[in-house]
């Protein structure tokens, strides 16, 4: 049944890696869980009933490009993006911080003001407060919503994260203020501090002090090395509280999720299965396959015997093969499908590994083949 | 019951509109009949399990893309195309003349060598007779085959025209003696003659001699008239024979399908659905929407409340209209399969017409409105 509040629960351990569930009035999210995107609405190149299939329980999406397009207004009569993109399970929304940094033409942090930045769409001007973040969050009705945070490009420069640190900071308690007391949603802070130990424990101390549903490593995959993130992790996971959930955003290929699942993270988004299945790369359990190397033009084997969502497992490489080279969409459509699947798989494996207190085990087999 | 051989049964009449069976071991195909086109071997944008519940029973592939790519060696290995992109009923296949004529840098008729050409994906130069055209369409393992023919422009030129029909009549006789005697597959012969009816009764009489499982009109489709292709229909379908299927090559909008059933014809393909459907263009009984136009953006309702295939029918056109501006794949997957689940409820509808005589008040209604 389903309960009307949100909520975590830590059931087990194997070493550091966490078994969890999180149970939202959308339904329940079994942790380690990955988030496949949908940035704009849609899932790149997949049904989402079809996602639904591949047992994901919750998809990410964007607050920066859904303020842009449709729009708060449009999100608003369908009473949020669930009924606009037919997705009934939890959803859960970043803030706009990171594409803010990453994609808008012009940008400018003002602590009193918030974001300021150009559309990549339309160059207009658009101003985001902490405030107005959480109200566009609102709007999408997302379940689990981010607080507006100042994600810096990767740096060694601590001032420049320092100072990044005291604007997350502040703009963390006012997205608090804003986003109220409702039982039924949460609310997630957002830990910088690249990769200085001391700056990441500064960071999270003031949001544990804020008091939040979970805690996010932000500031990671922007540009550093899976070891460097990896340390970073093991030197300050066991300063995250156990009983939140703690997500890792942005990450990551299979083998930087089991890495970081190793130390403690229970939540993840990337574009990975998608954008890679776009190109023609599919994710197995033998390592990434370039679909479009000629070797696989005589491959009747399909990319995963057992799969049967949307038959699947009835296509051979060498068909996935003709259709990349003649640019068919239908490539696109089958192995970006393939690899969320193949997430979820992983995901799921992950899962049964903690539970069995096999993880390590699970780890040393994967953690180079899958990279 | 499936027979092992390939028949025709004309049910019965309404004027000159025609309703009919095609029976072949992989299925029976309902006429008049719509086959979606998958020249390259995928419905471009669509899954084909979703064709078979749009109740399409066969599509088309086109011999000279197949013959580029994947090739016959590929294809064979897989016994054929069905397999080797799982479609489990029906294919018919065209010869690879019009795509000559149309795609290929260079061509050159030879009546004894054939079509000379060079593919327009690497260049390279090709020889196709209508003897290997019968070869690769074997290779394909299509149920309906076409004979090679010359396809010329759209012209007035007589001694064009005429001299494509003596090619045509030619390759006719020689694509019937490579096909040989298979009860189980059919061939079907190609009338040419522009628009002169004295030209197309020359080429059909000719071709009725050789004898062939069914007759095309090819040479239409071709950036002709309405009217013109209306007006050679009238003057020639009554000199086909009754027993065998009419199939109208390339055709078309709604509209042009049901000026033409009313003309006797019985098949038809075309790659409107799906081309129309990538570029937000969908074809609704109110006639055709361009979904792009912002007056769609607070329109909550969907393309076809009764389409449940996909759960289209969940799909807002304010949310398609979103996905358009959005660049999203996933608005020409839907879209492509709304257009296709539409064509095929209007052949349905059709037939339903014919068979209670009430055919020419459909006709009347939908004739100006689908065009």
């Amino acid at each position: 049944m389903l309960e009307n509040k949100f909520s975590f629960e830590l059931i087990t351990q194997s070493g550091k890696a966490r078994l969890g569930i999180i149970k939202t009035p959308r339904g329940n999210i079994d942790t380690p869980a990955f988030m496949p995107v949908g940035t704009q609405g849609s899932v790149k190149g997949v049904f989402l009933d079809d996602i639904l299939d591949t047992n994901t329980q919750i998809i990410l999406g964007n607050t920066y490009h859904l303020l842009l397009r449709p729009n708060i207004e449009i999100l608003r009569k369908f009473n949020g993006l669930h009924k606009f993109i037919n997705w009934p399970k939890p959803i859960l929304t970043d803030s706009g911080g990171y594409q803010i940094m990453s994609l808008s033409k012009f940008n400018k942090i003002d602590l009193k003001l918030g974001a300021i930045f150009k559309s990549h769409l339309d160059g207009k001007k658009i101003i985001l407060s902490p405030e107005k973040s959480i109200q566009v969050q609102k709007a999408i009705n997302s379940d689990i919503m981010m607080v507006l945070d100042e994600c810096p490009k990767l740096t060694k420069d601590k001032k420049i994260i320092s100072k990044a640190i005291d604007v997350s900071t502040e703009w963390a308690k006012r997205s608090k203020t804003e986003f109220g007391n409702n039982k039924s949603k949460a609310l997630f802070g957002i830990v910088q501090g690249g990769l200085y130990r001391d700056l990441r424990e500064e960071s999270l101390s003031k949001l544990k002090k804020i008091g939040f549903d979970g805690y996010a490593m932000g500031g990671l995959a922007v540009g550093e090395k899976q070891n460097e993130m990896f340390k970073i992790l093991k030197e300050t996971t066991n300063l995250f509280p156990d009983s939140k959930p703690r997500y890792l955003m942005g990450v990551g290929t299979p083998s930087d999720i089991l890495g970081a699942v190793r130390e403690g993270i229970d939540m993840f988004d990337c574009v990975m299965p998608t954008r890679s299945g776009r190109t023609g790369l599919a994710f197995t359990w033998e390592g990434k396959l370039n679909l479009k190397n000629a070797k696989f033009q005589n491959d009747k084997m399909p990319l995963d015997p057992k799969c049967e969502i949307r038959n699947l497992n009835k296509y051979s490489k060498s068909y996935l093969n003709h259709l990349i080279k003649s640019n068919e969409m239908l490539a696109s459509m089958l192995i970006s499908l393939h690899n969320v699947y193949f997430y979820q798989q992983f995901m799921r494996e992950i899962r049964k590994n903690i539970k069995n207190g096999t993880f390590d085990v699970f780890y040393e087999k994967y953690i180079k083949l899958l990279k």
